[in-house]
């Protein structure tokens, strides 16, 4: 119903996004996107007094006596550091710590905008596992959670494994997880437009990186066994040698059929296509899948198949580009996650806090669902407070709190 | 000249502070003192296709080809972080990383109100030099510019030693030498104040923690070479078996006629004498000074001596107090001098930058001096700006720039 409108406002706001300059995305960058301010005034002598000496002394006192007034009394109870090594940023790859940071400064700048969180970007000059979670366990008394961010795959399974059995708060890798909680809202949101279960589905992976297998895990978790995962070498099978010992794993928990071959067998009849690499998929493929197939072409800035090509098969595709209908955005799991979690007191940020922030994403557009809105805009502003209350219940719920 | 109306204010003021409540001060941290803030809006789809994807990939591309971009294109280049393990903090002692992170907040805070520079407070769970030191190394591409921040003596000197040396970006232990910079003006006032040189003045500086040999240092380096140092066991002599290596040191640069004892036979017709632990100095020694002696009685919040009471012999009196006349706050230092470091470009911050600061920080009030004006207010805002411009200045001369 909302078709029309959509279109028009797509294709309008596609001709103004094409319209940015170089020029003008350099400009906006100049010193930064990011300032620390002061919470208070610091006008008077007056003033002086009760934020730094004398008066601070009574504060650091009280913390030095109980440890847990620090929660209270700093800012690091709302603070989420954005963690890279710049290993593999965006499409771009690894282009190393410094490079990392304007997307880092970005991420923190969203993190203040949709969830009001403070956030600071760490970049780290290593690529080291046990120096990156050695680093992480020495700052620890600096923030409140982890948003680990363009680390590299297989690296980034075990940097986050470690990173959350070290720290007692909310961690996170958003390339992971992020990605994962928004890919199952959408997927939820366009199995109830065509009014069957998503339980029934049979979903292809396309990616074995750090995003494939996260959403992996979510389906799986969600209850939608038949996931077959695609790498580049084709499907990832129990047959294969050459696995390394993530995509082992995934082996054993996923492609129930027994499918072995290229993207052409797990594709033919599928009904979920999730482009999660940086790859491309071929028409005929997409044209192979069953009917009123669901098509997420997600790759960055060039999904692996054009939507409009795509939307001559599919009954619903997405996109990951804001000039396309159904943008499939992290931004729409990430700040409500860690509001949520940070809200609760949370110590961890477990698979039944990231399913109820996919149930909440979706719950924003129950009225409002459509072919062409599967998921909420990335900008839509009731997102992330609905979905900082149902991760921060989930989270009290399993007694993570 | 401006004395009765000052010791008005001063008593006012005093008043004003006395009335500072345990619950005022506590709101005031309440949630911390710190927030992050976006530099340009976020707020249509067109602003996140400039801070965000797709726009981001090409300032970080650029980046990735030229790493000197990152100064330009990020906010790392006006970003001071004010690193602490929580080992000496105010007189308060090692009280540990969380419970000083409100003094570290507050200096972030002053840093932005005096310099308009962005900082963010860094407490590190670790008290090993060489941890310490290879954590600021993998953060380097995170920040422009390090305040090292009440970290106990001797292991202080050792670490500012090899901050500075490791990594390419100014660094500074504050409680070191912004402390100097300021005793330095403050010492310089007075003497003009007096109308005599500095150059033969006999100093007594009291205590041989990060505070007292960064002073020794900044008076020798001046110029004034009568700098007689007092330990807890007396006066820093070659003939002392129980000297650290730092206080040896001490000895064969210091103490120039070859005094012993305590800090009796140090202070007998001395004419300075810097207050630079948490001890006390009796009466009759003050007394025992040379006419129109300088007293600096620079404990907090507990002068060594009742400035009052070294009136009544001394010529000039100053305290670290905000209710006193002559306030030493290193908040007339510290700002400005990483101001003017980064403004430069500098590399590292010299002997020749500090002085620089110290002779800026006394001309702004080069003709106000009066015997109860020999520094600047700590509030007063022509200071930072005016050492930031000398320290820059020197930074280029220098060729640290």
């Amino acid at each position: 119903m909302t078709d029309a409108p959509n279109a028009t406002a797509s294709k309008k706001e596609a001709a103004d996004l094409a319209a940015i300059t170089h020029e003008e995305i350099f400009a906006g960058h100049l010193g930064g996107k990011l300032s620390v301010e002061l919470s208070s005034p610091l006008e008077t002598q007056r003033d002086l007094s009760i934020a730094y000496t004398p008066g601070v002394a009574q504060v650091s006192r009280a913390i030095a006596e109980d440890e847990k007034l620090a929660k209270r009394y700093t800012w690091t109870d709302r603070l989420v550091v954005v963690v890279s090594d710049g290993s593999a940023v965006l499409g771009l790859g690894d282009i190393g710590p410094r490079a990392s940071l304007p997307v880092m400064e970005g991420k923190s700048a969203l993190f203040k905008k949709f969830a009001g969180l403070d956030s600071i970007p760490i970049v780290l000059d290593t690529k080291d596992v046990d120096e990156i979670v050695e680093t992480l366990v020495r700052l620890r008394p600096s923030f409140g959670a982890v948003n680990l961010e363009d680390i590299s795959a297989p690296r980034c399974f075990e940097i986050e494994k470690r990173v959350v059995e070290a720290l007692d708060c909310p961690v996170m890798h958003d390339d992971q997880h992020g990605t994962a909680i928004v890919v199952l809202a959408a997927l939820n949101g366009a199995a109830k437009v065509q009014g069957r279960p998503t339980s029934g589905l049979k979903v292809v992976v396309s990616g074995a990186g750090a995003a494939g297998v996260a959403c992996t895990n979510i389906l799986l978790a969600a209850g939608i066994p038949d996931v077959t995962v695609l790498d580049s070498k084709g499907i990832v099978s129990r047959d294969r040698a050459d696995l390394n010992a993530v995509k082992a794993d995934l082996a054993e928990r996923t492609n129930p059929r027994g499918l072995t071959g290229s993207a052409a067998e797990a594709l033919t009849d599928a009904d979920v296509f999730l482009g999660l690499s940086a790859g491309t998929v071929a028409e005929n493929l997409i044209a192979s899948m069953a009917p009123e197939s669901i098509v997420f072409a997600m790759s960055n800035p060039d999904p692996e198949i054009h939507p409009d090509l795509a939307r001559k098969y599919a009954g619903i595709v997405a996109t990951g580009r804001s000039d396309f209908p159904n943008q499939i955005n992290n931004v729409l799991a990430f700040p409500g996650v860690f509001k949520g979690a940070l809200d609760a007191g949370a110590r961890r940020i477990t698979e039944g806090m990231k399913i109820a922030a996919a149930n909440a994403i979706l719950g924003v557009v129950a009225d409002e669902l459509a072919v062409d809105k599967i998921v909420p805009s990335p900008l839509d502003p009731r997102v992330a407070p609905a979905v900082a209350d149902a991760v921060a219940a989930a989270a009290r719920a399993e007694g993570v709190a």
